[in-house]
């Protein structure tokens, strides 16, 4: 019986792991998360909307869009996204937030195309320190280093219940029933004819999940700071060590930077995406020389999904 | 022996089939027409650059791109396109033909998304009745009927030389090799002491190609004038009759309605395309109602390429 024990889904789903240049496997940037049925995107790069079908995310739950970045191949998708969603009825708002520029990005949007759309798009832009609250978590905004104002984003999921030691509720007489409830929703319970307080049978609260995605960026001191202990970090990962003067000149990370940064923080898993079409029939090099560093790393591929476990 | 014969390459691909909204097998608007080495495309919807790289069409030798109009269905694959063509160090101008909104969308392009351009873009705006000359066809802008401005466009390859009639070249003692050449490129030959003319063995000029391509309309008389003998018609097929009233109301055509048009223009062959997302898993219904119409149809499908053959 694992009475007591709440699971929330909290699923991600590569829609687009490419670099700059999309490839016929890898679409541009774009991540989904599902938290519980309501969807999230980060980043939403061309073709983001038909590989949505594709993944069988669903779309009507969509409830905003985090940008890292105004770079072409991160926001391009967005114009076709909202069109659809439009073209389905769709009249809940919809928030997007990024850098600075979000508000006359939004502004292009609505010029484009003959977009006429049922909903309201609330632009909001964020600067790194800034936190959106939801039910259940917070988005932080993180300072990314690209070539361009950018940012990257921590999902936090709100402390969760401490672990209920069945044992003991067991040697205080509690029996298997609603009194279990009753002390994990926090109130105390009478038992043969004595209170019974949750501190006595329910541990300390344990911390949520924490899932990073850096978007494109040089390795940082910022996100190392807010990828500490993280569950899950979706690390810039364009290029192979070889590659490291280029990935400096363009601002981005290498496959070896991502899992140094990944050791430091002392993350659980990393995986790298933002994938260069030179390793497009191979990304071997870039897996191999990040397990050197980080063993638990896996490279992104289009329309793979996973949830976030719970840590120990 | 062939002796004389010139195929020109006259290719058309389809990139997206779909209607406004794209589904996993349908991509929104776009085809490709490869002339001789140069590619046209008509449209662009979200995800075309993609398309063409599952297409292996290639995409440096891009020369022109032709919108029918300025739904999002139709141009929003352009940014991200030009992106990809500049990252790849194209410095060739690139030309933008389109109804008279096409110099204020570019101006949008080069706002959105950090792009910077390598290579000019060039928007020209058309109407109906205007033509584009290029080496060996012409362009021709027609009158459509949708809910925005909008064009057709013909493809009109140039007369070509009539037919060499190789029996009676023998019969004037002309002796086979460069002497055939000779008179083809219209230049009189000296056989046995007599001038022998090249309208003496070589027929009048046969008519070049002509491919139509209409994007969103209702049926009209403008294209139906201007398919006029077309070996190939690209129609609006968006929905079955059963529909008719919304294809009224939404300024698309039915697969009937296409097969009228086809009929009383006398084309070869129709091929039916934008086709509704009701239609994703089964379109037979919009290929039967035509072909009672008009048998030479067939309905598009994304990545299908054929060569436009010579007319009898």
């Amino acid at each position: 019986m694992l009475l007591l024990m709440i699971f929330i889904m909290l699923r991600v789903v590569f829609l687009g792991t490419g670099g700059a240049l999309p490839t016929v496997n890898r679409n541009p940037s774009s991540i989904l998360v599902n938290r519980e049925g309501e969807l999230l995107l980060f980043d939403c790069g061309e073709g983001t909307q038909q590989q949505m079908m594709r993944a069988r995310t669903g779309m009507m739950s969509l409830s905003s869009i985090f940008i890292t970045h105004f770079h072409a191949d991160h926001v391009l998708g967005i114009p076709g996204l909202l069109q659809t969603l439009s073209f389905h009825d769709r009249d809940a708002p919809l928030t997007i937030y990024g850098p600075a520029w979000v508000e006359q990005f939004v502004k292009l949007v609505s010029l484009l195309g003959y977009c006429r759309l049922n909903f309201e798009i609330k632009a909001v832009p964020l600067e790194a320190g800034d936190t959106v609250h939801r039910e259940g978590y917070v988005i932080n905004a993180i300072a990314s280093e690209h070539s361009v104002p950018s940012l990257a984003y921590a999902l936090v999921e709100n402390e969760r219940p401490g672990r209920f030691d069945r044992r003991r509720a067991e040697e205080l007489g509690v029996p298997v029933g609603p009194l279990y409830s009753c002390l994990q929703k926090g109130e105390s319970v009478e038992v043969n004819g004595r209170l019974v307080h949750p501190n006595e049978v329910i541990g300390p609260c344990r911390r949520g999940r924490k899932l990073i995605y850096t978007g494109d960026t040089r390795p940082c001191e910022a996100i190392i700071r807010a990828s500490k202990n993280a569950d899950v970090l979706i690390h810039d990962g364009t290029l192979a060590q070889e590659k490291v003067d280029w990935a400096r000149e363009s601002l981005h990370s290498t496959a070896k930077e991502a899992a140094d940064v990944a050791q430091k923080a002392e993350v659980q898993r990393l995986i790298l995406t933002h994938i260069s079409s030179r390793y497009t029939d191979d990304s071997s090099v870039l897996l191999e020389e990040a397990k050197e560093v980080f063993e638990n790393t896996c490279v992104a591929e289009d329309l793979v999904e996973f949830e976030v476990p719970y840590g120990k």
